[in-house]
């Protein structure tokens, strides 16, 4: 049954609306209104004029309710990273820089532990409040510094994940931190940054892989089926290598 | 250290190769030969001559390791559905048809428990197979017949996915098995069926999205840096909704 | 030289413009004015401030400078399909419906004879005025009314592009006003308007395809070398054929 | 009628078969022969048996018919330079190096006047051949040498075309050889090749865009209407941009 205080994620057509449920509130699109007190006590799926209400997923979530200070790695994105990285439920999982938290969210569902360094205090503030307002990453620890002068044991994460500016200068301390054979994975928008990357690896990580997810999305009426008008581009290159020992 | 029976991921250039650590075994390509005693006890991680030894990921034993007698969801599309369906660890998952395995094995990461139906025996059987011999899905459920004549508890489930030729028999009971609100999810390979199940799906369903998942992937030369030159250029229309209550 | 009158192109970054040279007009981008004063009489490829002088090419007078009353035929899709009918300067080519004019344009650069059909007044004189103000089409013959009731002359066509809301209707006098084995072409904006089409043309077409074209753009910063952010998702499907004779 | 030594496009299914009409040749396809005494004055665009036989498109001549010794300029991406760089009949046209002759038959289409310039003589008689087999390329003049050192006219061509593995060295050559204003494309393989020229472009060009034409194909059996499985996954990065004059 839907509470006080829940988060609802509500639809009208295509159109996407993430609230709390508070009595008092209400929600007008297109002259039409939902009053949230007609929905207190109700169970989700239920429709309302044309509202449709649920609780929201971790994507939208990640969407609509996660405030934004940085560039998010979208769900998308992230959706492809959390597997890729052949997380399960036993990886001690590192990642740097946390941002907003989005893929941090992603990552602890499937992971057992997630560490997550932010240099920017505003952000680990702010990630941290995400996740935690959504009643997420219960197994995220959050470091605020930068990893470059963290204290971590040698060979002890199972996989990482890397997003900043500049990778680089991370890939001997990363490369020291992560256990022997183990999966790593890169988020850079530019090919430049790519290019600089691979140059870098050749030694310490082996296996390399460079990719792209795409994701395009249809118009649902099924008498005129077809794509949509205008699709994201791009968001990032995504890059996945193994550690190599000598 | 790797152990004779333990399931390697080798890697030379861009091949891949997944084997079962036999000490007698060796794999040759372009003339290199790779002896599997010389890895015996060594570290996952290690280069020897060009060839690259690690652990595979459950990416690598989808697509490497599992026999096929069915067409597979792939890893790209199954990574996006297993979050999209807002899969957690307290989630009872319902899946038809099991197939090969392929979905089964990624939602079974995610989920609290997976309960998937397939109707023809050879495909549950390989299923369960491919699973087991990589020690995957202990949280699996594996039922042998069609879930239209399977006993389930009425909205029980937190989410399903349905990979069936003809998903529209099947929405009724789909629909009374479904928590309320719940996330469903649906592969279909072509147009045609997508625009069928969206005339069937109206009145039960509703936050309908359609989409397609694609990957681009890059040569990883850095001094040329391109995409590859064929990539995957299909492989489903996925469609997901949510469960509506009168 | 820029002479009062001309249509000039003018770049500020990544904005277009396309203007006619009036000298007493200016451009105000950004807080930049640029004086129309100034460039008369100037070559193109002039630069003044940020701004860039250039006279505008067929992509340019049809994306910035053909009023518009009907959804038009993207430069990326015109491109292709003048091509793709095997169009010289010897051929007759049949198009309906006109439209706003912007496939018409393109095809009569490569055709040497251009019959084009429109059954709404307001569109055909619309046509007209968009090729005649650029002085585009003098090989093109405008004709207004329906394609059905058109006297034509049977095999007269060497190649014919369709884009009516429903082609099928037109089959049987387009294939009767082909010459023997000609390409013809179709664009529809549905996938269930495509599969209409199909299972209507298979006794009288042959050789038929079915294709989307795609364009990515990038953004053209040297150092940070990536896709741009958003991309045209669809614009249309094209499909094409050849005549067949029994 | 199709008369001896025409060049004929045959189709089987969606397979494609370009061959001369010599009446003692003959086309197996799965174990169904085709007689080419059989067709020897028909018209094109009949059907015998599961063979349906068409006079060859310049795109079909281009893929099936000529013959290669370096990479060829795509159709799809032929196509798009052609009009993306304003060409019409009054146009004198550059292009180098020539390669194989597949633009070239593109860009004499559409053109006035093509002026091509191979360094290699293998590839300059290669492409003179390509042409003349097809009763292509009227309006071209094959030099052989590089276009660094050939005497032209300073600007004196309206448009130009660069596919050499480095341009950097020919842009100042370029630049003079070109009308003011004139727009001007290159083919790229690779990102880097890119950058770089981006780099070097800054001041003799402007209005760049960047960008790359990806072709989607579709399977046409109306009741599973679908991408192909497989598609083109990158042939080229296209550049194109405008001279500036100081």
């Amino acid at each position: 049954m839907l509470e006080e205080g829940d988060w609802i994620l509500i639809r009208f057509g295509e159109k996407k609306y993430l609230r709390e449920l508070r009595p008092k509130d209400s929600l007008n699109v297109k002259k039409e209104v939902l009053k949230f007190s007609e929905i207190l006590g109700k169970p989700e799926g239920i429709k309302v004029g044309s509202f449709e209400i649920f609780k929201p997923t971790l994507e939208e979530i990640i969407l609509l309710g996660f405030e934004r200070k940085t560039q998010i790695i979208y769900p998308k994105d992230a959706f492809y990273i959390a597997f890729k990285l052949g997380i399960d439920k036993n990886s001690k999982v590192l990642e740097f820089g946390t941002g907003s938290g989005a893929l941090c969210a992603v990552l602890s569902r499937v992971a057992g532990e997630v560490h997550t360094y932010e240099m920017v205090e505003e952000f680990h503030r702010l990630a941290k409040k995400n996740l935690k307002r959504f009643g997420l990453g219960e197994n995220v620890k959050f470091h605020l510094g930068d990893f470059l002068e963290a204290e971590v044991e040698e060979e002890s994460f199972d996989t990482a994940f890397v997003d900043v500016r500049d990778p680089i200068p991370y890939l001997e301390k990363l490369h020291r931190s992560l256990k022997k054979g183990a999966p790593v994975g890169f988020l850079l928008p530019t090919a430049n940054q790519v290019v600089e990357l691979l140059k870098s690896m050749e030694d310490r990580f082996g296996g390399v892989e460079v990719l792209e997810i795409m994701v395009r999305h249809y118009k649902t009426v099924p008498e005129r089926f077809r794509p949509e008008d205008t699709m994201v581009g791009h968001t990032a290159y995504l890059v996945f290598a193994r550690k190599l020992t000598a």
